[in-house]
């Protein structure tokens, strides 16, 4: 046990003989100095919840353990308002991934014949084709909006400049980009803050959680996806330092829960399709067909999205539901292409995918040469460097966001603030800069500024600010070595830097992706611009050095690699590039992981939500699940009086979510035998329906609860408060036989952590069951207990739970 | 039970009790009749395999279920050469991908501090570091084999030939073609027939089942590896329609399987490394990186060489795993891009990667219209039904060949017969073309025929037939419209897809990947010339068609989908095509897959190996653990007698290979209760050092058993008779307590069966115990247990095992 930081003690083997509870490990006091600042600020962070609300335990759905940062906190937090930010934050509930494999599924599986399965393959293929249809619609609407809406923006001050560059006061013109800006971006935020606060951000990280098993409340509703929809088109219209292709993951996860229930309950519309489909296991496959959609989608990239959804989310690995996948991306892509030819006044030409297009890189066929490759993975250590202080700075923002600027109104006007600010950073930046360039007719800038320029030439820092920052990337990529001077590239690269360190996590919807690339095509370009001083060859690019930069940052700040490679191959539609861009991001994420976790992980841990990682850590070895598993458990018999029901459900303290079914030998004092699991869900739809023994003898006429009756109420389940059970009704009884799950896993009380977590993480387990040699309950082992043991600096860490 | 076509008795709920062997799924006699023609044929095999061979149960390697076909035979099967050829094909062991987590194994991973699992982490990159290198020197070699010893061959011949046609008597040159293809040829027949007929083929579907945990014997190992390249440049040079980037795949994993293990058991050298990755796990994730440096040496194709794995092998998921096996293949295309590129003397030029690579697709931005999905569609369907006529064709050839063809002199006679008709073929398509093409200086023809054409101008149907494969396909793909004449194509296309299906499946080691892609090119480019006919579109350039045809030959054999799409994307360079190439794969997958299944699938089925698809078939929830499994099973006790553990090993008619251990209460009467599992390699491994308790006792001092031992042994555990135990020793006990898996997995008898595939799928299991409801055992699900069930033309079908 000499590495794990916090000491765990069990009582002796005699436990292991039946008597559950003994087992729980305790907190040994004396050893809390040893904790490391970070366990402790979250040990603190969890009193603190724990003191102040009522709901906490695993089924409470109000996770306790705070695995806050790698970086130490210099202050413990002291003030109040940290707990409503954290309460929204925290609030989370888990899916199920392991069929309910119960007597009325196995009979509605068995009655059913091979036609109707293929039936059930062929509705899965069209809600794929769905997903991917809508999703794409999505991703056509928020391009057609967000150009026509900048073009207008920008239109308007271009004019205003020029009209008072010459008389003199453009600071007026400054005014109006400033408020016009923070106009729109308060729209964006007013809907985000006060509306729906999970639609903030580019939702990539909460997909990666619901991919996981964790669902945090409202995030794939409907209006969550308005809300994110029009709040990116804010954000992006706005200014902002963000990008429209994050979102639109989120957006097609949100599509592809929607199309596959067959249902919205928001509107209260059934259409009594999909019933099939109304499970966890079923739905997770289709919101992981409409992420893939939604990169797709923002990138023009299929096979990418199909990576993405695999390397953020998958862990079991199944060929038609990757085709399925690939066929829901395949749509997307198409739907949006085909609909923007048609905007775009060329209709039928389909060679310009996705919502950012890098453009095509012509060059010779010898497009870099062996002698690059250490300058590409300096540039990639580059990247992992600058990635590793985005995420640092944006770490200790949120921290320092989650303090003080929690209400509502406070959001809003930092929005505001942000938005101002970056107009006037970029109407500074072209003011003093005096990169004159002449506008050549190759030159497809949409507004060149002309400024203080000569007649004829345009301002070369505008190209890169006065711009949807798509565009920009687009012109550092691919304008003639020559266009920017370093200076400029510099400045831009600095303040583009801090601009979108703090934009990312403001309480608009907004994606990382484009800043990240066109930070790292600024500083790219730099360095083949110098690097052209340097040496005389002819083989320093810039245009080149800007794609590889801009792999690099964005690989720094989110630590992607073959997913990442491939959307970036497929964006520049050309994998010629595609071994230096693999190089960079390798070390990129190599550099970077030294240093930091990349954005999404931050993020995600900054939610404290119990987010399993591939693999157990690796000392955990030491560990069985007789210390994993929470013990004692509430078990309830086959039969089992509704009070009972009712009282455990009721139970505040011990909010359990799955509920092991035990055989008690009358007579017999043993503990009983385990012989099904049954979940919260299950038992509040059995109480609503008032499936009691006495009730079903004494009705002539009994409706047979069936598989319906669950799928109706999925996933909204009732709270068990809204239930109403009268006296009399406590004192009957509920055979559970039928709606149990007969056949739950369960291992031996010695199986070793690791062992244990890859079930778990294979399977997508919430609950398994530890049991003894005679085949009765110890433990419950619950994703919550797996999460806990982290790697840290001194080896293996136990993050403590709070006692409850 | 309506929908099994072959119904199983089993006994009444009494056998829950414990009264084990009672469950045993029984056939019943008068249901016989409905077996359908396959699975009777089947059965006739396995009757005779079991007459025939003592060791036949699951240990004993020799599997017995024979799923032949979805194609009935119109005749039984009588000759008795069936059986040898049979023999050999049905020899496999299974791989355990679940780690035996005992108790030696956990004291020495708890004796691991975190350096040293950084360490082990460390290792593994550098062993995917060198899987990647020496897959890449060994692509670069055969590369470099092929074009010297193809262009010395090709240059005698066309001198030959220059030299006859004039003077008369072409003849000749016929008769040297011939016999010098057929005389390459026999050497590598030789070779593979005599000395290793595992390197027949392409090697892919050993590798999928490889991967999927199936091990044919010697299929990993060193003479393989020597015999497959030897193997593949002799059937190249010898103009069979081969090609050479399927074999790079098997090469790959050799590489993988010998580099990780740090030791070559062939040449006796243990270099003492990587002992830790002696064991199944481990293996498997380097030979998936093996595989995938395999795709990406033969194509440039990394990220296609890891979908490859992916696809074809992999069920979980492992993000770490995932990047090493991207890695492995990045260095492997390097390796040989740079190796490649000091052989054509442009040291350092990276952008032609691959053994193959289909050139550059120039051509303006709109590179395809929307007008033309209808008729890619349309080349998909065709290209699934030619695909699976190619199938059908090369099913019934294999059948034929292990009926009549099994003798090695009889291969070789057929492969030499092969090499000579296919040089005959091409001498006369080439003599009575009429075909002839200026001689522009833009062709790059390495051997223009001129035979009877004009001065300056060449024989058009040569620089198809004379020619090695991959250099045809690149012609069909750019030479400008006009270079090919219909009847040509349509010619060879037709010689060439008989020429090819004959060819697979001869005893040489070959690919199907260029053959394919070349039938395919060529009727592409047809399809593309008679479309120029009739719509007068300058849209219809041959050369885009011949890829899109290429796309849908080969997606019509295979039926891979999204691997192949990113493998053609990436060997053509050019992202534009990708959404095309998805969707004629698609739709040969779909079309071929109503008839027959791929051609790998196909060679895996007659090989009757018990393959786990990735999911259980659809109407099999009517199946529970109880039907399914073998029962009674042979148990072991905690501290078993010598004697009884020596018979038990040596028991041929059950030849086991994974026993349940379970604890007998003393003067109790009840079964006893499980407690472990242990396998025949351990067991084999104790015997060998006799690990007996009186032993132990008697010496003073005791060298313990160690990790190390079991490491040693692996993968060629001795068989049972080769270990003497006398007959003092047999009355030893022996303690396996510390050996066995404490924690194998379990589910109880009603688990259903798509519940216990997915465990064992998902888990990579190869022993499944099942129990009762006090941890009694009752049964054992193995491999061949699961594999036995499948859907047939009527619903479920069960293929019945030999009774032993």
């Amino acid at each position: 046990m000499a590495n794990i930081t916090k000491k765990v003690s069990w009582s002796s083997r005699a436990d292991e003989s039946g008597a559950a509870g003994e087992g729980t490990p305790l907190l040994n006091g004396s050893e809390q100095p040893r904790l490391s600042r970070q366990v402790r600020l979250a040990w603190w962070l969890t009193e603190r919840l724990t003191a102040t609300t009522p709901e906490q335990s695993e089924g409470g759905s109000i996770f306790q353990i705070g695995r806050l940062s790698t970086v130490d906190l210099e202050e413990e937090i002291t003030s109040d308002e940290v707990k409503p930010e954290l309460e929204t934050l925290f609030l989370s509930h888990f899916l199920d991934y392991d069929n309910i494999e119960n007597q009325l599924f196995l009979e509605e599986e068995r009655r059913m014949s091979y036609l109707g399965f293929r039936c059930l393959e062929i509705s899965r293929w069209v809600v794929c084709g769905w997903i991917g249809f809508l999703t794409g619609l999505i991703a056509c609407f928020i391009d057609i909006a967000v150009e026509e809406l900048a073009g207008f923006k920008y239109q308007v001050v271009k004019e205003n400049i020029e009209k008072f560059t010459e008389v003199g006061g453009l600071s007026i013109s400054l005014l109006l980009w400033a408020v016009l800006n923070a106009a729109i971006v308060m729209v964006g935020a007013i809907i985000v803050a006060y509306f729906e606060p999970i639609a903030a951000g580019s939702g990539i990280p909460q997909i990666k959680c619901y991919l996981n098993g964790i669902k945090i409340p409202r995030v794939v509703r409907l209006k969550t996806l308005v809300v994110k929809v029009c709040g990116v088109i804010c954000s992006v219209v706005g200014g902002l330092a963000v990008g429209k292709e994050g979102p639109m993951i989120h957006s097609g996860a949100v599509v592809a829960a929607g199309v596959s229930q067959g249902r919205s309950t928001s509107l209260k519309k059934d259409f009594k399709i999909f019933e099939y489909f109304r499970r966890d296991t079923e739905k997770r496959d289709f919101v992981s067909a409409g992420a893939a959609a939604g990169v797709s989608a923002a990138f023009g990239a299929p096979v990418g999205g199909v990576l993405f959804s695999l390397e953020e989310g998958a862990s079991f690995w199944n060929q038609m539901l990757t085709w399925r996948i690939f066929f829901a991306s395949m749509i997307s892509t198409f739907t949006l292409n085909f609909f923007l030819s048609i905007y775009h006044k060329n209709t039928g030409d389909l060679s310009s995918p996705g919502l950012i297009n890098f453009g095509r890189f012509e060059g010779d066929s010898v497009a870099y040469n062996l002698y690059e490759i250490p300058l590409f993975i300096l540039m990639g250590a580059i990247g992992g460097l600058l990635g590793a202080l985005f995420n640092i700075l944006n770490y200790w923002l949120t921290i320092f966001r989650i303090r003080y600027v929690h209400r509502p109104c406070l959001q809003v006007m930092e929005a505001m603030l942000v938005a101002a600010v970056t107009a006037t950073v970029s109407f500074t930046m072209i003011y003093f800069s005096n990169d004159c360039q002449p506008l050549g007719p190759e030159h497809a800038e949409e507004y060149p500024l002309q400024l203080f320029c000569a007649d004829g030439e345009y301002n070369s820092m505008a190209t890169a600010f006065f711009n949807t920052p798509e565009r920009s990337v687009r012109s550092l990529f691919h304008n003639q070595a020559g266009t920017y001077n370093p200076l400029t590239l510099g400045l831009f690269t600095l303040t583009y830097f801090f601009l979108a360190c703090w934009t990312y996590g403001l309480a608009v919807s907004a994606g990382v992706f484009i800043p990240s690339l066109l930070i790292g095509a600024a500083w790219g370009r730099l360095f083949g611009i110098l690097l052209a001083y340097i040496t005389p060859n002819s083989w320093a690019d810039p245009g080149k050095y800007a794609l590889i930069g801009a792999a690099a940052q964005l690989g720094g700040i989110v630590r992607m690699t073959l997913s990442l490679t491939v959307i970036m191959v497929e964006a520049t539609g050309n994998v010629t590039y595609g071994f230096p861009i693999m190089l960079v991001l390798m070390t990129a994420k190599i550099v970077g992981d030294y240093i930091v976790e990349g954005l999404y992980d931050i993020h995600i841990k900054l939610q404290s939500v119990p987010f399993l990682h591939w693999e157990a850590p690796a000392t955990s070895h030491w560990l069985t699940a007789r210390e994993v598993m929470s013990s004692p458990v509430t078990c309830l018999n086959r039969i089992e009086k509704v009070g009972t029901i009712v009282d455990t459900l009721s139970n505040t303290s011990t909010k359990h979510n799955g509920f092991p079914v035990v055989v008690q030998v009358l007579g017999n004092e043993e503990p009983a035998k385990l012989c099904g699991l049954i979940l919260r869900s299950q038992l509040i739809v059995l109480l609503k329906h008032k499936v009691f023994v006495e009730l079903a003898r004494s009705r002539l006429t009994h409706r047979k609860l069936q598989l319906k009756d669950f799928r109706d109420a999925y996933p909204r389940f009732p709270p068990i408060q809204s239930i109403h059970v009268s006296q009399d009704e406590r004192e009957c009884m509920m055979d559970l036989t039928e709606f149990m799950n007969p056949t739950p896993y369960t291992v031996p009380q010695e199986t070793s952590l690791p062992r244990v977590f890859k079930l778990f993480r294979a399977l997508g387990l919430r609950h398994l069951v530890v049991v003894d040699d005679e085949n009765r309950v110890v433990g419950l082992v619950t994703r919550k207990d797996l999460a806990r043991y982290h790697l840290g600096k001194h080896g293996l860490e136990e993050l403590q739970l709070a006692q409850t």
